[in-house]
């Protein structure tokens, strides 16, 4: 299994994923679930991975080829000459449908191949955008009304989102609630690990200069999950009890 | 879906369900999932359901046509004879088998006909206790080491009982984690739904007298879920923000 989670705010983006790959219990991994596309001033994208591994690795090797060829056309299209983030997840969509028609009847057999992605970013004279790429190659954009979008074991990270997390909320609030959700899915599901992968990113800044790597002992996020259990905690037992 | 918790405590149980059925979201209806048999000063026995609801309910049908017949032997089992809450839940597998068996291949084409419980309470020389039965028919018990077992829709409301639910908590602040539970798991699956029938037991009671319906107005259940969101966000707010 695998987490990633993509918030869309006024202000910008924040993207998050887990590094655990595993194909049984007994055959666990650590891998990059984010890849970054960047030409600091014109444009930043970054594109997270769940599904089959050897699916999302023919995808981000095959979109990293084409990168700078000046294709325009489906699965050769190139991002980083992309107009619009649009059009890059137009691309990726369709380098999925390319490797799953050359991989999928092989794979069936051992397991399920299909994969999924998030891309977010910002291209200059665009909007800072946030796209979940489904199986199919299809997509759908996060906005102001559905200000997050999730891959993988989307559950148990989820109820601090809907509880905490507005369109009001500040990039740094929306980092924290993010190493929260991630925490509520790690203490849950064992395929879903550290570290964790995190890209604040401001909107009209065009330059991914804040991303960064928090491992389980990370002084920060120890630290954050330390006060949240205890403040937790501290809260709950401060609600008044139940008659009956 | 379902949400069903029983929660195990030294010092009693706490067993709560909601009451959303549903076949497809044009078609919803209000049951209660919780039964109770009881013999005041002899033995509490509470069983919560989740599943098929046709499955369900002639399970727990067929146990209360038994209850008082002094039968002993599998799916004729009286539970209001049975000397441990072990033979109950032993009982209450063998139904379930026999109502399988009569059902399943009928109801297969439609649907999925299965089934599953828990099974929590006290009788009268054996401690309280706790058990999940399986759709299998085999079961399960909750012990300190593993003091809460769920039904259905299971995986929104668990965060909450991972953090601040532990062996040493008191049964009024356990009802309060299985109210936030349900409030986190409603919030996001449209499929549960109040009212929520909670039972507050007290080992060695063997009377159930606490059990109380919360509505979605229900004042305490309303309070709770605003004084936990509010809290929520101003803890989040007090934390120290990340540096990348």
């Amino acid at each position: 299994m695998t987490y990633c989670l993509g918030i869309w705010l006024p202000t910008g983006l924040v993207l998050a994923s887990d590094s655990r790959t595993s194909a049984g219990v007994d055959q666990i991994s650590t891998v990059k679930k984010l890849a970054l596309f960047e030409k600091p001033g014109e444009r930043v994208v970054a594109i997270l991975s769940a599904g089959n591994l050897a699916t999302t690795q023919a995808v981000i090797s095959m979109i990293r080829q084409n990168a700078g060829k000046g294709g325009t056309e489906g699965a050769g299209g190139d991002i980083l000459a992309a107009r619009s983030l649009f059009d890059v997840a137009q691309t990726v969509g369709a380098v999925l449908r390319e490797v799953m028609r050359l991989n999928r009847s092989f794979v069936e057999p051992y397991g399920d191949p299909s994969a999924s992605f998030l891309v977010g970013g910002q291209i200059a004279g665009d909007g800072h955008r946030l796209f979940q790429v489904y199986s199919a190659g299809n997509f759908v954009e996060a906005s102001s009304r559905n200000p997050f979008l999730q891959l993988g074991e989307t559950k148990y990270g989820k109820p601090i989102l809907d509880r905490a997390l507005t369109t009001r909320s500040g990039l740094d609030e929306a980092a924290k609630l993010a190493l929260l959700s991630f925490d509520a899915t790690i203490r849950s599901n064992l395929s879903v690990a550290p570290p964790i992968d995190l890209l604040r990113y401001e909107a009209g800044s065009l330059i991914a200069g804040q991303l960064a790597k928090f491992t389980a002992q990370h002084p920060y996020w120890a630290d954050l999950r330390e006060r949240y259990s205890d403040g937790l905690s501290r809260l709950v037992e401060s609600l008044p009890e139940p008659r009956f």
